[in-house]
């Protein structure tokens, strides 16, 4: 038995990736990512909610805020990293489970947190992390 | 190897919830629920399928129909449960396991049910149930 | 030669329907609605838009938070109003047109406004207003 | 009578927005467009088409392939232009027109274009044209 | 000022295209449409509507029921029609069209109607007549 | 911890299912399917990436595109399959499966593939496999 609960938001960045495997996408461009957080519990808490959706959808924002408008390659915490779609899901889905562990998502007994960030219609990427 | 069948509905309902975790949802409001109802199976049955796709959905409608256009604040089996979008997507998984065991739903030899409820296009809840 | 920005936000509200054509709608009930305001402008301002998407989006958030997590059937100002999937359209429409009128979306020439109110996945309303 | 065919593509870019009014999006960022290009038409032409969808999908494509995986602030045809999603929406429509007017789109006696970019989940533009 | 009603229903047929700008699709293929269904009024009625939903519904899955599990090649009254998207949306349309000359969507001032057909994620076709 | 890559494609069959549970389908009819490739990895490439996502769509666009505009009662290859959408994201997903393990996906040390397709915006099915 496992509940979850998803919210949504967007980040809009500019960004290049190294290696030849990317073809056009080494040159500067840019992506909007839909960005969807799963908050994954055993049972539900006494309100019988996974987590606060306020605090769900305010903790995503902050991280996904701290992000957008920018250009990802200058960013110094984000220096020699391919900043890839895969990756950004991790950066993202581990600076959330970090606040599960700060409590900054309440008492929720959380499980597991899923990050996937949709960079098209036709193509998205996915990180799970146990809690 | 695992296979999945999904058919999708929808109801609508009035409620409200209680705890001041829920602000303004505390009021009486309501809600347009998207329900995504999830089978699944280890291997398909001899005509190539998970379920049958019309008892699937008749099954999903009959039971969302015994729910919507109502006040859940009203409904005399749901007194005293917060009807939270995870604790309805449980109500319904759980109406939908006990289909499954009374036949309901066919000789399908069914592993799990999964029941998602989306409640905007920025939030949605999960439950996922072993049969 | 027209232009047009839309913007998405959503509303969930508790109300019930006069009339024996509404069927089980006439019961206490409730609905998310998925709602788009877009503005029309036949040129664009001297930045490039039809209108700040900020101020747009910020007065969509605005007047649908006037009426969300509400029971409609006791809004003083919606009394006698059968509060149809239509006629919500026709109300947030014209108090963005208001809104456009008072200056409250800066010195946008905007020519018209839609209003988009979907109620599920297969159904949806609409209200279209020259200014 | 009016019959319209539309075809879907997307663009990822890199840019920045000139004037206080675009707040954090006057630093270098980016975004993926969803490019939706509507064409319309009085009537079908013999085959029952509004206009060749394999033709209106390659023009497009190419379009769209000229401006995609770039850093629009360095286009030299782009000097000077606030590239809005607005504004992108009538670039990439008046290169349809331009294309439809050179016979590139075959025979089709089209009456006009809509370009519709969105560029999240919840914001998108639009420009409309008569050919 | 235009209000809309839309329903969303869909089909599934088998068909081949006669001519040589189809290309692959001059094979037996087949084809799942998302049809969409809109229903334009001037005003609203005594109710607040532009139509009931309930029959609007009903009206589109009786013509749509009509067409559905069937390959288009064999229907005697397509004797010669190229079942393109664009002239599926046509006949869908006018079989709408009569059913409100016929008052089979009871009183409504309709204006207008407009059938739109989704073939996938990435092409549609739309169909629009006045009443 | 898991990261995957989904990219989407789609493809047009007519075909017929053997068997009274599958009702008016058992006539020759068609469908669309949406379908969706996801590759697993419990790790990440040098690149940072599961996948390239240029070969991850090649790969997909050839298996799908080897059965789209085609009966599929006429396939050699199906004679005597029920070509369910269940068994469809098997067919795919296998195909899928020996891709990789051909190589043809490069290096990538992949995990799992699941692969789904929506036959309309109301169902889909899904098919899951370890590598």
């Amino acid at each position: 038995m496992t509940f979850s609960l998803t919210v949504r938001d967007h980040l809009m960045i500019a960004h290049s990736l190294s290696g030849d495997v990317f073809g056009p996408a080494q040159q500067l461009h840019g992506a909007t990512y839909l960005v969807d957080a799963t908050f994954r519990a055993e049972e539900l808490d006494p309100h019988g909610i996974v987590v606060d959706i306020g605090r769900a959808g305010d903790a995503l924002r902050e991280i996904v805020g701290a992000l957008t408008y920018r250009n990802l390659d200058d960013e110094p915490d984000l220096a020699g990293v391919n900043t890839t779609t895969e990756r950004l899901c991790q950066i993202i889905g581990d600076r959330l489970a970090a606040r599960v562990h700060d409590g900054g998502l309440g008492d929720a007994r959380l499980s597991g947190i899923v990050v996937t960030l949709h960079e098209s219609h036709v193509a998205w990427a996915s990180y799970e992390v146990s809690l």
